[in-house]
C-alpha cells in the first residue's frame, strides 16, 4: 500500500515535471518557444511584478495563416466555390454572370480577379438566406468531408500541431484562448471547438446581418445578404473591444491584417506577448511574406523587432507542422 | 488527528447538505425555486434523458429589471443626466437646446418626453467622443458614488439578492452566465465582474461604434456617436447568436424587451428554462406591468402560463430584494 503510494506519487511528480519541462513538445528549443515559457511563468507568477490574475489572461489567435493554413487560397474560398457549383442548379443565370461563370468553369484565377468585392459578392451568395442553423449544418458537412487540392487533407487536418499546443498550454495556465479573424466567424464556429478547443464564444470574426423572424410558429435567425462587420486590421482591436471588452496580452497573427491586433495588445501596460508565424517552409507547408496576395506580411516583418514581437520561423522554430491524423 | 479529520469530512458532508438543501436561501420555497432546481438537476444528471454537456449550458440574464431595478427610470439615463450635468460648461449651446435644456433644469419629464430618440440623442452626446478607456473610468467613478434618488443607496446596491443567488447557483453547476441587456454594453462592463461575476466577454447590450486609431504613437479605440446595435427586443436572440453562438437553455427577463429571448431560447430542442421577474413589490422595490413606460409587461404576462415560463412574483416569491450592504 505504501509502496504504491509512493510510487503514485512519483509518477505523478515525473509526469508533472515532463510537462513542466517540456509543454511545447511540436517546438524546437529556440527563442520562441523560450520567451512564450518566459511570458508565461512570469504573469502567472503570484507575486511577480508580472503577475496578471486569472480573469485578465486573454490570449488572441488569428486564423488563417496563424493556427491552419490559407494557401494558395483562404480555405473559406474553397467552401465558396463549392457552394456556388451545389448551388448552380438553382442559379443558372450564374453561367453568364461573374465571378460566378469562371468558378463554374474552375477557373478560379478569373473569379478571384475581382479582388474583395467579387469575393463579397460570392459570399452573400452563399452564406446568406438560409436559417444559422441551416448553415451550420452546411458548412459542418463540408468541413467532415472537403479535402485540400494540394495535400488531400481534410481542412481541419492542416491546423498546427505546434498552435495547438500553444493553445492548450496557455489555456492550462488560466489564459480564456480566443479567436480573431477576417474569416466568417459563423464559419469557424461550428468545427473550432472541437479542433481548437476554442467554444463558439469565444470566437470573432468577419460576419453578415441576421433578422430574428418566427416563421411559421418556429422561431428562427436569419441570414441577411448584407455585410455586418470586417474583423481585419485596425477591425481586429474594435472586434476585440466589441466581443471581450479587456485589452488581450497575448497575440498571435501571420500577416499584415494583423498588424493593429499585435499593437493593440503589446501597448498595453505590463507584461505583453507578440507573436507572427512567419511561413518560411516551402517544404512542409508553404513560404510565402511581402509578395504574398494571400496572408501578405510587410510591415510586420519590418516592425517585429522593434516592436518587441517573436517572429516564429515555421522552418526553423517548429519540429512539426500539421498534427499526425490516424483515419 | 483521526478525529481531526472525522471531524473535517463531517463538516464538509454538512456544508455541502446545507448547500445541496437550500442553493437559493432568499427564495421562499414557492413554486419559482422548484422548477429552477428541478430544471438545473436534471440538466446536470448525467446519464439523464434531459442532460446538456457543460459547455452548452449557456443562461442568459436580463439587467434592468431582472438584475437590478429601473425605476423610476433606467439607471443609465440617470448616468446620462449625470453626464449632461457634468459637461454643460463645455456645451453652453444646451442651455437651449432640447432635450438638453430640459435636464440642465431638473425637468425629467420633458427631458424624457422626446421618447427613444431624444434619449439616443443625449447618449451621443454623452458616451461618444472620448478613448474606450476613458469612458469605462467615467462609469466607474460614477457607479462608486451616484445614489439612487428613492433609497439613497447606489445604485450597484440595487441588484436583486434572489438573482445573485441564481446566477452562482447555475455557475456552481457548470453554467455560463451571461447579460444580455438592452442598455448600453460598456456602461454594464466595468461593473459587471464585481457586481455580478459576470466577465467582460460575458456581457451583450446594445452599443455604439468604435473606431481604432493610434494617436501621437498611441493606439486607442475611440468612441463615435453612431449606433452600431441595439440589443433590445427581436435584437436580442440577434445579439445572442452574434456574441455566443449557441442557444441558451436558461433565460431570465422581467418585460416584453425579453419576449423574443425568451421565446428563442426556450423553443430549442430539450429541456429549457424561461422565468419572468413580475414586479408585484410597491412596497420593498415597485409594483408596475402592463401600463409602465419603463419594463412594460403585457404579451409576456399573457403568454408566460401557455409557453410553460415561471412567472415570479416579487412580493410572493422572493423573501428578500436587496442585499444588506455594510458601509
Amino acid at each position: 500500500m505504501k509502496l504504491t503510494l509512493i510510487t503514485l506519487i512519483a509518477s505523478t511528480l515525473l509526469a508533472a515535471n515532463a510537462f513542466a519541462a517540456d509543454p511545447l513538445p511540436s517546438w524546437g528549443d529556440t527563442a520562441p518557444k523560450q520567451n512564450m515559457i518566459a511570458f508565461v511563468e512570469k504573469v502567472t507568477k503570484e507575486g511577480s511584478a508580472d503577475f496578471v490574475p486569472a480573469p485578465e489572461r486573454i490570449a488572441v489567435f488569428d486564423n488563417d495563416g496563424t493556427l491552419w493554413s490559407e494557401q494558395p487560397m483562404y480555405f473559406q474560398a474553397f467552401f465558396i466555390f463549392d457552394r456556388i457549383k451545389a448551388l448552380a442548379p438553382q442559379h443558372p443565370e450564374w453561367k453568364d454572370k461573374e465571378p460566378f461563370a469562371s468558378v463554374l468553369k474552375g477557373d478560379v484565377k478569373s473569379a478571384l480577379a475581382g479582388g474583395e468585392k467579387a469575393l463579397i459578392e460570392m459570399a452573400m451568395a452563399t452564406h446568406a438566406g438560409m436559417t444559422t442553423d441551416e448553415f451550420e449544418k452546411i458548412v459542418s458537412d463540408w468541413v467532415a468531408s472537403a479535402k485540400h487540392p494540394k495535400t488531400g487533407k481534410l481542412y481541419t487536418e492542416m491546423v498546427y500541431q505546434p498552435m495547438l499546443e500553444v493553445l492548450a498550454y496557455l489555456r492550462a495556465n488560466g489564459f480564456k484562448t480566443f479567436i480573431v479573424s477576417g474569416g466568417g466567424i459563423e464559419f469557424m464556429r461550428p468545427w473550432a471547438e472541437k479542433v481548437y478547443g476554442v467554444p463558439p464564444e469565444q470566437v470573432i470574426g468577419s460576419s453578415i446581418k441576421t433578422k430574428y423572424e418566427v416563421v411559421d410558429g418556429k422561431p428562427a435567425i436569419i441570414r441577411l445578404p448584407e455585410l455586418n462587420f470586417i474583423d481585419d486590421k485596425a477591425g481586429k482591436p474594435v472586434g476585440i473591444h466589441q466581443h471581450i471588452g479587456r485589452r488581450p496580452i497575448f497575440a498571435a497573427g501571420n500577416s499584415d491584417g494583423d498588424f493593429q491586433m499585435l499593437e493593440w495588445t503589446t501597448s498595453g501596460k505590463g507584461a505583453r506577448f507578440g507573436m507572427i508565424i512567419h511561413h518560411t517552409d516551402a517544404e512542409r507547408e508553404f513560404a510565402y511574406d511581402r509578395e504574398s496576395h494571400i496572408g501578405k506580411l510587410d510591415r510586420g516583418l519590418d516592425e517585429a523587432g522593434k516592436r518587441g514581437w517573436t517572429l516564429v520561423s515555421m522552418k526553423n522554430d517548429w519540429r512539426a507542422v500539421y498534427p499526425v491524423v490516424k483515419h
